[in-house]
């Protein structure tokens, strides 16, 4: 069996772990991101969590001989570097992801975007394991996905493939006018669909200020809150007709959602896969469905897969 | 230089070249589509156009070696097989065309939708020529297109990947309500931008009833007739917001229009890339959009090109 440790490197922390080749995880280790202090700063910092990792295994008779990253930002695979990223980590733009961890460690080295090795994560040993293609959809701060064919995310032209969040989604208004959305425009499904927007609708719709995030109107809404109820409903269906168009696009053998709105219970997913299956063109009824399985280690698995697959 | 037999048949004609290694369209024929005679009339006359054509191409000293199709109806293109079609083509459903054109010609023979055809002769030999990944869409009687990535369209899983007409418009409303799309469902992208959409638009807000068709209203715009420019522009907006949206989510190397609207001149060009650009993620703002470059021959060259790519 082979061994490699597989890195997911967010803005706030970095969580990495040993994985078999087999899809298993069998140590993990994390730390916060040195997200003030600059590429190199980070990459010390992830080198030596690495390390660590590797001498635990070696103390288990396992021998790492890769690592592969899932990293934040938008991320020049072929390159192994970050073509850009927000304030989110400073200073890391320009950072030479796998030569300077191959420096480091003295072992090969492979990166994608984390959004793209949550995919591929899923797609190799999660929900959408054994198909084809995969359509990854994930709803929680924002909303992100991924298109896997054949094993491989379509990473696009310039690494940004997958931007499943900023496509026009008419539930996206909000008296005529459009709503602002994260990346600058407005009008897009993650305006409305996306667990901070969920937050955003109660309190202009004159929901209680005393709710001060998205779990709370959640919770509201489980009490029955009628408010809650109608702005949770309103985010699942526009959720749902954006995923089914999606569908209807790529025919894909099984859809894969994730994030922090499908973990949160029927509530939410009934409605989603309601306005979904609403979309559907008649070839495409029977498509599957799924939670995604492997929670936070996904892209863990999926960038130590980066490496397996080469 | 290998010659190869490229077939397109659709609903009402079906039309066939002698096509060359290089691309080049050497010899070409039509004949009606045999639309009500069922599957074998029509595999016996496309058998007996391509034989000619074979015979004109030995003529001149040409080795025809193999024959690709493109069809209307949603294709087995492992199978070579018709999966389903509409009462456009009666008896096209479960017709094996591969098997039946090898049987009749003694070629080897493949076969894609001609959708997907299309897309790739534009990939192949056309706008999209050299790219790595390619979004086709076009914009006429519906809307329909292709991802064409590393010159293979993606089929999808029930070989109806690259329905770009069928998800959810902000624009797809009248009065509240969403309009009816082709596909049964509403609130499409196809049901506010196609071209009979337009002539509809058109008629629906109390245009002249002697417009006949959308020809008419396109010639009425340019004579500075108000609401064949409104609704034009309208149509061509959300012709642009989906396009752009759909970049988003594939970052496509290059994007290739094609379909009557996108031959309608700048009226409709200009709105549509105008929208279109407004959608896009600050990294894709440079992409390249083109008008496909085949014309009718598109998916003639396309069919053929299976065969090469073989």
């Amino acid at each position: 069996m082979r061994y490699v440790v597989g890195v997911d490197l967010g803005g706030t922390k970095t969580a990495a772990g040993v994985v078999a080749q087999d899809g298993s995880v069998l140590l993990t280790d994390q730390i916060p991101t040195l997200n003030r202090d600059g590429g190199e700063a980070i990459l010390d910092a992830t080198a030596a969590m690495v390390r660590s990792l590797i001498e635990r295994a070696g103390a288990q008779g396992l021998v790492v001989d890769a690592v592969g990253v899932g990293s934040a930002g938008v991320i020049n695979a072929a390159e192994g570097t970050v073509i850009s990223a927000t304030d989110a980590i400073l200073g890391w733009t320009g950072t030479h992801i796998t030569a300077g961890l191959t420096q480091r460690l003295g072992l090969p080295c492979a990166v994608v975007n984390d959004v793209h090795a949550h995919a591929l994560g899923e797609a190799w040993h999660g929900a959408g394991a054994g198909a084809s293609t995969a359509l990854m959809v994930a709803f929680g701060t924002g909303v992100g996905g991924s298109f896997v064919v054949n094993g491989q995310p379509l990473l696009g032209q310039h690494f940004v493939g997958g931007h499943v969040g900023h496509f026009a989604s008419p539930f996206a208004v909000h008296r005529g006018t459009a709503l602002p959305c994260s990346c600058g425009h407005s009008g897009h499904v993650e305006a409305i669909s996306s667990g901070p927007a969920i937050h955003a609708a109660y309190l202009r719709e004159g929901g209680s200020a005393a709710l001060t995030d998205t779990r709370a109107v959640f919770d509201s809404a489980r009490a029955g809150d009628e408010l809650a109820l109608q702005v949770i409903a309103i985010a699942a269906a526009a959720a749902g007709q954006a995923v089914g168009g999606l569908i209807n696009i790529l025919d894909p053998a099984v859809v894969v959602v994730s994030g922090g709105l499908a973990d949160a219970g029927d509530l939410w997913w009934n409605a989603m896969e309601k306005a979904l299956r609403a979309e559907l063109l008649a070839p495409l009824a029977a498509v599957p469905v799924v939670r995604a399985s492997l929670g936070n280690t996904a892209a863990i698995v999926g960038a130590a897969s980066l490496v397996f697959a080469q």
